[in-house]
């Protein structure tokens, strides 16, 4: 009954993680949740107020497609100079979300049958929209180094064609927390110029780090004008459910993306705009307090991971997720099938997460096996709590 | 450089007669805004604090892609109450905005090649959404009577064919302001019903009315099934900016449209959709006077257009738009086209409106010529000061 292009449409599975605890839950048990993507944390006061005082002022009305002057210019501002790249509002198409970019940009310049390099382990909707706008995912993955995942970046030059179009990048990654290095950058930097792909930057967690510096592909010589961000004020500012963002992109493909804007939604939520006006330009000191505390959790986390017997887990200096290898704990346990060790921690610990399956379908020869955690949902002495019954499920097995 | 799709993609064309009256404005002229369908008037103060308060106590992180179920509740138990349908809130898939609704019910009915009848004139995100993701328009006009416009029912049978599966309905109509009546809707029921068409029936205005009660074409026996309503917050609430509606569904459309929620923005913004439930179950005195005002202006602006010589214009009970016969007024202002009696009426008295050219391509053999006014954004000593230098300029002319 509904239309054929439906049955590609994926969905993210980890909303059924969260199905299954909420279940476990309403048995009266206790969950620990390191499974959604979600913040408890509170949208700084100030931008609140600051999006409040716009709605008393009448700010109800439609406005700009492409979103209010003053967020556009202000984003901008700050993504030109982060970047390092030359921005103006031009480049700036507000987006009820980060999200949108995602279908946006794939409408905007993929062709179907064009070929999308895109990441996987990696954020299902990339592949979701790619099969659904009738474009061919095409995967490519990472290699757990030492300290760091790193981009299997022969992979990705082999699996460049004449149909190759586009690469979607999501450097600070989710899952891994991975982060291209100079060296990685500079490779993809190349792929991209030779074969003339579009890049989506998905750069959701470029501000979600705890030292060091996010770089942009967008910042490297010839980029700018093939590069599309990914831009959200979800993280930074624990906005998650505002639904605000942008694509910061070429004129010519932010006039495109503002087209879709008109024929989707006519405008993002107008008044909200004064709030991440307020973000942006405002006291700092919420993001500041948030990314505090997100390091605060991410170290307990690693630290109680890696107590697990059979869990080897990498810290990461940027997004609040964690991707611990746990083959030998799956050994150890003599489970074989993800689910099973997924059902299996609930049962018996209330710690809830996801998996590798839930970033999309294991490539062949994939041998290692991998769980992933959020922290940006649990507050530490929940985390250390949870991951203590882990540990102590797991010793005595 | 775009995907070919992009030059499939059309926009609202209205936003240019805003550029026009803006840059008339920014020459030092006083401008009589008729041309846009927004709204001068404020959202109810209750809705406001109860979205705010909601922003205050958390509601600030993602919520269920369809949306909080206390809204999705509400609303099933408003519109099964004002359609006489049955519907619950597994039916009601909240949007951010009503506009989303038309691209994710084609999105997910329409398939390639699939014939569309559509409104012409209409809303012009119809034909462009149709167009954009590859189905054939097939547009469908309305007559006008002596009171009212009527849908021309012959026509859209002898358009209906092998390859039709959709009517859109745009009943309470943009731009005419037209109603179906009971025979009507018999009719446009037995045709979707005798060539198993899909509904998407476009109820913006349902609520916007000063005599009389709304019928939803959902209503009739065998509809309900076979309708997906686009239901929004904007014009009953003055909430145009707030971007919030929903699309109102079969079960199984209802979670395909929930599955493209996941997929384009995740859900619409958490506590707005708190002032929404206060909108719908709250004090309902801000809504009766949003009516009052429009039916007062409508009064004023009717009146006054038809003193103007050759002008002809009925007196919808619904809607805030006025779609008047000019016919006799660019023959006596010796006017062929309408966008220079649209510069010309603009240059001489600073009124500003759309004309039939806004919503969509004229058909073959379409002899009267119309414009389009809203009266939604202007108050009523402006339409009274306006419409009679229109008045004045015609009269000297």
């Amino acid at each position: 009954m509904l239309a054929e292009r439906m049955t590609r449409l994926g969905v993210e599975t980890a909303f059924l993680v969260s199905a299954a605890a909420a279940e476990f839950a309403a048995r009266g048990h206790h969950v620990y949740p390191f499974h959604l993507g979600d913040m408890n944390l509170r949208t700084p006061e100030n931008i609140i107020e600051a999006a409040f005082r716009a709605a008393r002022d009448g700010k109800t009305g439609y406005c700009p497609s492409a979103g209010i002057m003053p967020l556009r210019e202000a984003l901008a501002e700050d993504v030109g100079r982060s970047r390092g790249i030359p921005c103006t509002a031009d480049n700036v198409v507000i987006q009820p979300g980060g999200k949108p970019t995602i279908g946006k940009f794939l409408l905007a310049l993929m062709n179907p049958g064009d070929e999308v390099l895109y990441p996987n382990p990696g954020y299902p909707i990339y592949e979701s929209q790619i099969e659904f706008h009738d474009g061919v995912a095409v995967p490519y993955r990472y290699l757990e180094g030492a300290e760091t995942f790193a981009l299997d970046l022969d992979q990705i030059a082999a699996a460049i064609g004449p149909r190759t179009r586009i690469l979607i990048l999501n450097d600070l990654h989710n899952p891994t927390g991975a982060e291209a290095s100079a060296d990685e950058l500079e490779r993809l930097v190349e792929m991209a110029i030779d074969h003339d792909l579009w890049v989506l930057s998905d750069e959701a967690y470029f501000d979600i780090r705890y030292s060091g510096r996010s770089r942009s592909i967008a910042s490297l010589p010839g980029m700018a004008e093939r590069c599309v961000l990914l831009y959200t004020f979800s993280k930074k500012y624990a906005m998650t459910g505002w639904r605000l963002g942008a694509a910061i992109a070429p004129r010519a493909v932010a006039d495109g993306v503002a087209k879709l804007n008109v024929n989707d939604e006519s405008c993002a939520n107008h008044f909200v705009q004064y709030g991440a006006l307020e973000a942006l330009t405002g006291d700092q000191s919420g993001a500041a307090h948030i990314v505090e505390v997100l390091r605060q959790r991410r170290d307990a986390c690693v630290d109680a991971l890696n107590a697990v017997p059979g869990v080897r887990c990498q810290r990461p200096e940027a997004t609040f997720y964690l991707y611990p290898n746990v083959t030998a704990l799956m050994a150890r346990l003599g489970l074989d099938r993800y689910d099973d060790l997924r059902f299996a921690a609930l049962e018996a610990t209330g710690v809830s997460f996801c998996t590798r399956l839930h970033f999309g379908r294991p490539l062949p020869g994939e041998g290692e096996r991998y769980i992933r955690l959020a922290y940006s949902g649990i507050d530490v002495d929940q985390i250390t709590e949870g991951l203590g019954k882990l540990r102590d499920w797991v010793a005595a097995s």
